[in-house]
């Protein structure tokens, strides 16, 4: 066992009350007006989560906070009884639903460590399932940290001998009972340090760093948690130095640029009307089949539509939902971000769409936005969308580890073929909603969208979460090509 | 029975393919037209409800609508199988939650009349109790159409034969397995129908009619569905009268308004530290073990704090908030309304944050402030604060009606210690946040509030979720006094 993460603390006499509260006072002041510059500039946020040993008074040291700060900018949520909506969903999910928009603070009671950990204790889990958790959990940490949040990891230690004293007290006075976790981690506390140690180990980063509190002393304990909250809310609060607003993306040679992979796909194929009918009912007919299957086995699909303006998204799009049972399929079109949504994460927007066990979701583009339209436009910096790609894929393994079998479509055309059906649009009454500047202006940019493409279809192709190209110069091809894909691919899922 | 609602079809020929096709043509730009014109105004949403009997293709039609109109503004929700987080809330919960923003067109595929009518059907709930429901629906649809949503009702019927030979006929194909619904209603058909029938007879109303369609031949069903729906939008896109905004609340006479209620409230008794402490210990101890005993039981509370600038509604909240264990307690400030929340109702931003069972929420502020600031600051049309009092009234039953306690303060300062308390603040350095030159124009209008508040108290006091008023001049008297009416309250209750 590792001691040096935990040492015992050396016996410091018990800090006095008057002590306490002549520190206290000047604490409080200095969190409240941190905790307002923090709400004022509105552009980061912090997150607090509070783990740590049983009966360490996790409880009492999170009303203290609440009582501190201004209970208008703190949110706290315990995470201690999963709803069937929560366990229906990756494990993710219901923390990214709980997460503290900019400006404010989050107090996370339990954790995304919780369930890893104890399962662990208990033999659950094996020791290669736990790495691959804490490694999840260092990438959404980074993820967080990089947009901006501000992370307080705050774990409570107390001495075997300590927390024995503190159980038997509480046996002895009756003052409340054992909670079921203290009497299951009681003669198990070797092994859940030793566990902790390793989880701690593998999660310490200087964008997350743990802060290890000796909890035998309660009024030390709640005065050191108040030093590393205004340590971090006084970092919080200085002025972030943002990268420059970039450039658009420009390709970076004259002639056009063209990404390898979409020339290589053949647009000049179109098939027969007949054949293609029968098989259009025939993919239909067995996407409907399957569709209830996978409801029957509890198991979600994402699929994500992305593709050049006038590819034929829409069309391919209600191919697939009108031949899914209503009540089994959500179509979510993404467009601009609510403010809600803007004081959230870039992922946050997805998550939340994210479906219970057994339904379907149909993203009408998608994340990808960020590596796409946003780099392109210049709307992310570099570091922004070079990082995108590892964020993506933590996202989609994520939802693969959830149970989730995630699809995802390129729509392809060729640019004369685009032209072609920009003037269709624009000529025809009942269309001509459906082309506006912004096509023009991104047909404009194709080159510059072929590189990007380019290096989405290198770098986000992992096997939880493949990419197909469709050559959509033909319409009605397009559309059985897309249904016989996610056929296939359900078929091998189920 | 009651066959006027549900006259048995005549027996029409089977509506032709051509005939369709040519129909649905044209219906079919229409209606993205409108859709388009909706989501482009941006003010009003609609809402379409799909029920009716079984098998009578309610999936087939659902799956036309998404066929026919544009996916992006479009979202269809199944209610069929609960979730534990909606169990644990009032039902109306699962229905505001799913409320289409201003601008796009909800599907409820089963809604608010599914659950009453199955229970009364399987003589699970009483008239009274089914009536009961009725007239809270009906509460609820005029609510929604009061604030601009356009109610779409269908009732889908097939006459009793009819719906034999389709059950027939699919047991005989095997095209699909009967669903449990229809094995369930199938020896129940008149019973049904009769339930059925008084359920559209309540709730029958001008802003929220019902339709119903025969459901005997698909594609005459589907086209009557089209130009319901098509009739709906352009009601819905038709420039609205709004009233014209109004003046400030002015109190009617040149003498400070009093309300008589407050005017009766002792501001004079203040009482010995000695015995505050010890009260309030006592007060504190047993909220705390009275929130573990509703957890236990899965009752959950709402407190309301409402309250004069300054009367001390931080410092209550906190005494109480620190109460009880930080996993049991939730605070909701309410501030300004986001975006996603102004697109909604105005009580969808408070059903959000209805808690799970077992646990109290306490809001800062709260759906009051319609008949409050809103009102007095003329944000509110006459019309709409006039009606908010049996909209508050409603929301609160529905709470009540699923279990949760409701209580309400009202923390009353004289206006003289107002502002002693101003000027305090104001020379304050720590507290000087907490006042601004809203406070200042808030206190000037102080008659305008005691006339609204007088009407609150008047119309809003209901035994479901009564108001205490406390009187706040002295301020540990005053959280003394609300700790131990929530007692009182709990203690009543569980």
């Amino acid at each position: 066992m590792r001691t040096e993460r935990f040492p015992e603390s050396p016996e410091l006499p018990k800090l006095g009350k008057a002590e306490f509260a002549a520190e206290e006072i000047a604490l409080r002041e200095q969190l409240l007006l941190r905790q307002r510059e923090l709400r004022a500039a509105g552009a980061r946020s912090l997150l607090v989560i509070v783990s740590g040993v049983e009966s360490a008074g996790k409880s009492e040291v999170v009303n203290r906070l609440n009582e501190w700060l201004d209970a208008r900018g703190v949110r706290t949520v315990a995470f201690w009884d999963e709803s069937d909506e929560e366990r229906e969903r990756p494990r993710a999910w219901r923390f990214w639903r709980e997460l503290p928009p900019r400006g404010s603070i989050g107090i996370f009671f339990g954790s995304w460590y919780t369930q890893p950990i104890v399962e662990r204790v208990f033999r659950r889990s094996s020791r290669e399932e736990f790495d691959g958790e804490l490694a999840e959990i260092a990438s959404l940490e980074r993820l967080l940290a990089a947009d901006g949040t501000v992370l307080v990891k705050l774990w409570f230690h107390l001495g075997e001998k300590a927390q024995e004293r503190r159980l038997e007290r509480l046996a002895r006075h009756g003052a409340r009972a054992l909670t079921p976790w203290e009497k299951r981690f009681r003669s198990r506390y070797r092994r859940f340090v030793r566990i902790s140690t390793q989880a701690l180990d593998a999660t310490d980063a200087s964008h997350a760093p743990w802060h290890v509190i000796d909890a035998a002393d309660r009024r030390r304990r709640d005065l050191a948690v108040g030093k590393i909250l205004l340590a971090a809310l006084e970092r919080a609060v200085q002025p972030q130095e943002r990268e420059p607003q970039m450039a658009p993306l420009a390709a970076r040679s004259a002639a056009p640029a063209r990404s390898p992979i979409l020339a290589a796909v053949d647009l000049s194929s179109t098939r027969e009307g007949a054949e293609l009918r029968e098989r259009l009912r025939a993919a239909r007919a067995a996407l409907d089949r399957l569709s209830w299957k996978a409801r029957e086995q509890r198991r979600s699909t994402v699929v994500v539509f992305e593709g050049w303006d006038a590819a034929g998204k829409g069309g391919a799009i209600r191919r697939v939902s009108s031949a899914i049972d209503a009540r089994l399929c959500r179509v979510i079109p993404i467009a601009a971000p609510t403010d809600e949504e803007r004081a959230q994460h870039y992922l946050w927007r997805f998550w939340r769409h994210v479906p219970r066990a057994g339904y379907v979701t149909i993203f009408d583009r998608s994340w990808y936005g960020r590596v796409l339209v946003e780099r392109v436009e210049g709307l992310a910096t570099e570091a922004e969308w070079a990082r995108a790609f590892d964020e993506l894929a933590h996202f989609e393994r994520e939802l693969a580890r959830g149970g989730i079998i995630v699809q995802k479509f390129w729509l392809h055309v060729s640019a004369d073929e685009q032209l072609r059906r920009f003037e269709g649009r624009a000529s025809s009454a009942v269309k001509q909603y459906k082309i506006g500047p912004e096509d023009w202006r991104n047909r404009a940019r194709w080159a510059d969208y072929e590189l990007a493409l380019q290096d989405i279809f290198t770098h986000t192709s992992i096997p939880e979460a493949p990419w197909e190209i469709v050559p959509a110069n033909d319409k009605r091809g397009a559309r059985v090509h897309v249904l016989e894909t996610l056929v296939r691919r359900l078929t091998e899922a189920l």
